[in-house]
């Protein structure tokens, strides 16, 4: 078949039309799906009606039109919610919901009992990313390797795909720990704007020695990584802990004298502190990760 | 003149020969520069005499040895000692010495006073980067545009150079700030790791998607940069605060149950929530800027 045009499209349910639905529906309409869709506020499904989707009165009825279903809702209560009491049996469900590893985990089993396939996922963009080849964002999904090989192609329409394992919590894992890391990312860009502020320097002019510093800088995870794999956090190192911890005194004078709250840096420094007391000043930074890990206290 | 290989090199003074010093030394020696270098404890001069270098037992003497004076010390107070009592009138003092802006201010106006122009500096490089023109290091200066004009080319044998400003506090300023947003990203990877360590997902298989991630999201700040020119915080926002912090509970959700301390997480949480209880639920993250200033408090 080499006219993609007109190669059949696999029809699909979508539960949930707020923004992300809503943006995930479009996409996959334009790419020339049968689609589906429920919404608890129906009048929110309503607007896709118009650009060709089948709006479903009753979850339930929209899990009986398509073997493929995916969830885009509010939470995990929403998913029980909404699926209580439809069949599931036959169904590949795909889990679009913001949910821990725990709780795809539990979704996955349950529907696993219902006789459906499961894939869990996280999705690493915003709804102005969906259907946005260039836009770098992507969706993670593990679980059932062969939901994802058979539905791979759709699953691709709106955004690059990573399958990161069989476990179905590791989709969300990957999702929330590069959301952690990129919080703590955002807490640092702005305590550097919050430092320049007070002075006569435009935050237009810093933002892109800021944007150029951390991206030349994260890389430092690869560092990271190797110290985590081997257990040695003392090889390659150029900036030491005890290095890093005299320096951090000079982050925290200056945020004194530009009458910057330290909050958002002292919590890391603290661990640093904790570490290089405990002996460690010839390691790079990684020894954190030890002092962040609560199993067995 | 074609033959830059013939070309006169100026001649240069370098207070301090600890690791970044010694770096220092050895490019501008390798460039052909004449470099007499002074360091508190004698014997870690030494080795740079092998390479050409002129030991002098004083720092005065090495002070009186060239116009271009250049400390790179452990700290301001290690520079005062430094050069108390040497005659600095008609020299050029540039100092890559570690310090905060107020430091670096008062620094410059006590030089000046003494009939020296002064150049404020941070290194935005640790010494493996130092002559390695593709490592991305560089060095913030501030303060005489004259001293920095007239010296650019020596200054950037070791690094590339940035010119940030009249104000001889901004060089330490750009170079802190830069640090803690480093900071804050190192603390958010430290999360992450200490997320994917109990199961079975490989550090280096992760870092890769760590880094992309980071990197896709770094220019985050051209947003917030936007935001705090226009003091309008609420347009083109994508992913709102109300959003980000409904958003955090799985975040904080997910440490729990993959038992890791979320105390890098939660002192940033906090100020998002503060924020949006001020009434901010239709703002980028940008507000938190607002909370960490403490002038006027």
């Amino acid at each position: 078949m080499t006219d993609t045009a007109v190669a059949p499209r696999t029809p699909l349910t979508l539960l949930g039309t707020g923004a992300m639905g809503t943006a995930l529906a479009r996409v996959w309409l334009a790419a020339g799906h049968e689609v589906t869709v429920w919404n608890r506020t129906a009048a929110r499904a309503e607007p896709l009606a118009a650009e060709g989707a089948t709006v479903a009165a009753r979850a339930a009825e929209a899990v009986a039109a398509n073997r493929l279903v995916i969830a885009c809702l509010l939470d995990d209560a929403s998913v029980g919610e909404a699926l209580d009491g439809a069949a599931l049996a036959g169904r590949d469900l795909v889990n679009l919901t913001t949910g821990t590893p725990a709780q795809d985990r539990a979704r996955a089993a349950w529907a696993e009992e219902r006789g459906a396939r499961f894939l869990g996922a996280g999705i690493m963009a915003v709804p102005p990313m969906i259907g946005a080849p260039g836009s770098g964002g992507y969706v993670f999904y593990s679980g059932s390797a062969g939901l994802f090989e058979e539905h791979r192609e759709t699953l691709a329409v709106p955004a690059g795909t990573r399958y990161v394992g069989a476990d179905p919590g590791f989709a969300a894992l990957h999702d929330v720990a590069l959301l952690s890391a990129m919080s703590g990312m955002f807490a640092g860009i702005a305590h550097a704007f919050a430092l320049i502020r007070p002075e006569g320097i435009a935050p237009k002019d810093f933002a892109p020695l800021l944007v150029d510093w951390l991206t030349a800088m994260a890389p430092a995870a690869h560092q990271s990584a190797e110290g985590l794999q081997s257990g040695d956090y003392t090889r390659d190192v150029v900036s030491n802990l005890a290095m890093q911890v005299a320096g951090n005194a000079t982050l925290l004078r200056t945020a004194e004298e530009q009458r910057v709250s330290p909050e958002l840096l002292t919590p890391y420094m603290r661990l640093m502190e904790r570490r290089l007391a405990q002996g460690h000043g010839d390691e790079d930074g990684t020894g954190v990760v030890d002092l962040l890990d609560l199993r067995g206290r």
